[in-house]
């Protein structure tokens, strides 16, 4: 842990920096697998299994069959947990889903937006350390309301070539169309370019580790779109003096134990709530399963004093969290300052985890400071929003002058003359 | 022009196909000119300013009085004109401010989202052939509406060092914060990197040549979000029996105008208004100061007879024009079954150039069938949406259970034990 009581404003922007990971020269790496998926297609994929995951598999596809055989795998108590968190998870992102307005700017001249889903959509769910079901209801629960025609699901297979079933029950409840046995980059891959099974995609969502990141990154070279650039998971946290340190702690470990990477930082005004929740932390941390994780974070974690909220507020601004927990009395008078976060839980008893998994926003956020300039995770990830107009005769007759001139002033006179050939 | 009557569905993939133009090897260029203005800031932007633009700019702050005079210089029906293209364009932008909508998913968890203005943005507006002050109007004015902070321009200066009048005008006009005499990628790198004048930005906006599209890309690594991927305007007009032949070829030519890389697609479903759009393009495009320009662009351009206007949008839709104008009686009805395009214009008195300028929709739109997966820019292009929580102790209770299964279920029981410590 790193401590600082009061730190003077000149040395915030480097306490707001995020450690830099060393990047690995791997673009020769994901050029080779894409040409690989380009050439061999299914039949490469089936080898990279081999080879990455070592897992022996005949087909990609997942059939009916082993959804079925999964939905029996899981217990009931699950089912009913991810059904509840689908239902809030549905009603918090069909609010996103606007009204259409037509505005009349001048008379006779109507202008609208409308949304359409993007047709294709790609969800990646890694493998690994904790089986992801939660991500996909956060990204397929979206790309289902929004009216996405085909959703396909990637994820890499376990050793004997089965898939997780919580996995593949929450996939099938949110309507995922296809669900294929492959990760990496490999699968990225396969969603650009498109195989025999796998269909092309026109953009990628969800998270992954360092291939899996620069594959995004290079599919965009061929006119794929991708949710958001990507960084270890954070969470920042402002106490005030009512605020209860076990609690913060929890908090604080409940990110810190995503990975060695995860970015944990934790802000009060009062002294007292400091040091318990130290103490907390590090009493809390010896009983996680997770605790080599979550030590390694803690490392790298900045425990703060601040003179004030005002100032904490304006610490995390700059700093821009992925999550920002406000463990504070008077939150209500702090949401108007708040500029730069990806979702903010208020008072006492919004833990990170409800967000997380089932309060029905959504846990696809950006990080890396990234919440300066990128939204997280919503129903308009998954649509474009296209602009109508319509000019009556009439409209056109009360705009068009404005239009001509403006068309003659930056020289162009097709332009100009769209207009002047109706009003003659 | 390249004519095709009722072609087969087999080729429409390739009739829909953008010419791909060569990517010239400017990497290398766009990374020495970034390492140059980090070594060197202003000093780099002059000397880049007499390298590639032959103007003598001894600082590369516009001034007040270069403003105060821009506005002597051009003409009163001009600023009217802008003035009230202004007026519209913030009208539409304003109606795309949501209400915030509180959502109580579970009794006692309320869930909502709030706007929050990306704080600094950039404006790049290209010098070149035609003074662009039409996308300042485009950009500054939802910049502003939105409340972004600091909103800073560059442009690039003539060879005395001076910036369009309009484009000064324009930019005072819709609350531009600070104007900078540069262009091309240099400016990216300016607004990337910062330099003593010009202040780092989070987002980047605006058109221009390869090197800007090249040098916008690279400025990413940096953290810098982009407007959305570039490439050559486009419109699809898609015309019926009743559409006026000299129309349809005006909003052609207003198109083909743009540049020689513009691309221009006609679909009709009756034969005579086919060969007389044809021949009014062919009689409109002589008179035309540029139209060079319209002529190379028309070479590449096709002239396509279609068995029905359902057939007409199934093909726009795979093309997913940046402009589509549907020149038909009945377009109400195939308004729901446009899936992609950037903006769309309805019957025979909406003319792409109205909203090129003043009718209020945005003109900044995705190109290359990046309508695909790419909105337009609009109010949202300026914001995040940040997500706010407030669980309460009898929401947690009621919420908690279904946490702590998914959470134990996916292996992080930090999270669950962030719930189960506040439930004990």
């Amino acid at each position: 842990m790193k401590i600082y009581k009061y730190p003077q404003r000149e040395i915030w922007a480097d306490l707001v920096k995020r450690p830099t990971f060393e990047q690995n020269e791997i673009s020769e790496l994901i050029a080779e697998i894409f040409k690989e998926v380009k050439d061999n297609g299914d039949r490469a994929l089936i080898e990279f299994n081999k080879k990455f995951d070592k897992a022996q598999t005949e087909n990609i596809s997942v059939t009916d069959a082993e959804i079925k055989k999964a939905e029996n795998q899981i217990s009931d108590e699950l089912k009913i947990a991810i059904q509840e968190a689908k239902e809030n998870i549905s009603k918090f992102h069909t609010s996103q889903i606007p009204e259409i307005q037509k505005v009349e700017t001048t008379k006779g001249v109507v202008c609208w937006r409308e949304n359409r889903a993007v047709e294709k959509v790609g969800i990646y769910i890694p493998g690994g350390t904790a089986p992801l079901f939660s991500t996909v209801l956060m990204l397929a629960v979206p790309a289902n309301l929004a009216g996405c025609k085909e959703i396909i699901l990637c994820t890499p297979p376990d050793k004997d070539g089965n898939i997780n079933p919580a996995i593949l029950y929450a996939a099938k409840l949110c309507g995922v169309s296809k669900i294929f046995k492959t990760g990496g980059a490999q699968a990225v891959a396969a969603m650009t370019l498109g195989t025999e099974s796998i269909p092309k995609v026109y953009k990628i969502f969800g998270p992954g580790n360092q291939f899996v990141v620069a594959a995004k990154e290079y599919a965009q070279r061929y006119g794929v779109a991708i949710d958001m650039p990507a960084g270890p998971s954070e969470v920042l946290v402002i106490a005030d003096e009512q605020a209860i340190p076990e609690f913060c702690a929890a908090d604080l470990l409940s990110q810190a134990e995503h990975g060695s990477d995860s970015q944990v930082v934790f802000l009060t005004t009062d002294l007292k709530v400091f040091d318990e929740t130290i103490a907390a932390v590090e009493q809390q941390v010896r009983d996680l399963p997770r605790n080599e994780f979550a030590n390694q974070s803690l490392e790298n974690s900045s425990f703060i004093v601040m003179n004030s909220l005002e100032e904490a507020v304006e610490f995390s601004n700059l700093y821009a969290p992925e999550h920002l927990i406000l463990a504070i009395n008077d939150f209500e008078k702090y949401i108007p300052v708040i500029e730069n976060a990806g979702s903010v839980f208020l008072g006492n008893y919004s833990c990170e985890s409800a967000g997380d998994y089932a309060s029905g926003t959504n846990h696809t956020l950006p990080t890396n400071a990234y919440a300066r300039n990128y939204s997280g995770v919503s129903l308009d990830s998954f649509v474009k929003k296209i602009t109508f107009q319509h000019l009556s005769k009439e409209g056109l007759q009360n705009l068009g002058k404005t239009i001509e001139i403006m068309a003659e002033a930056e020289g162009l006179f097709a332009h100009k003359n769209a207009v002047s050939i109706r009003l003659k």
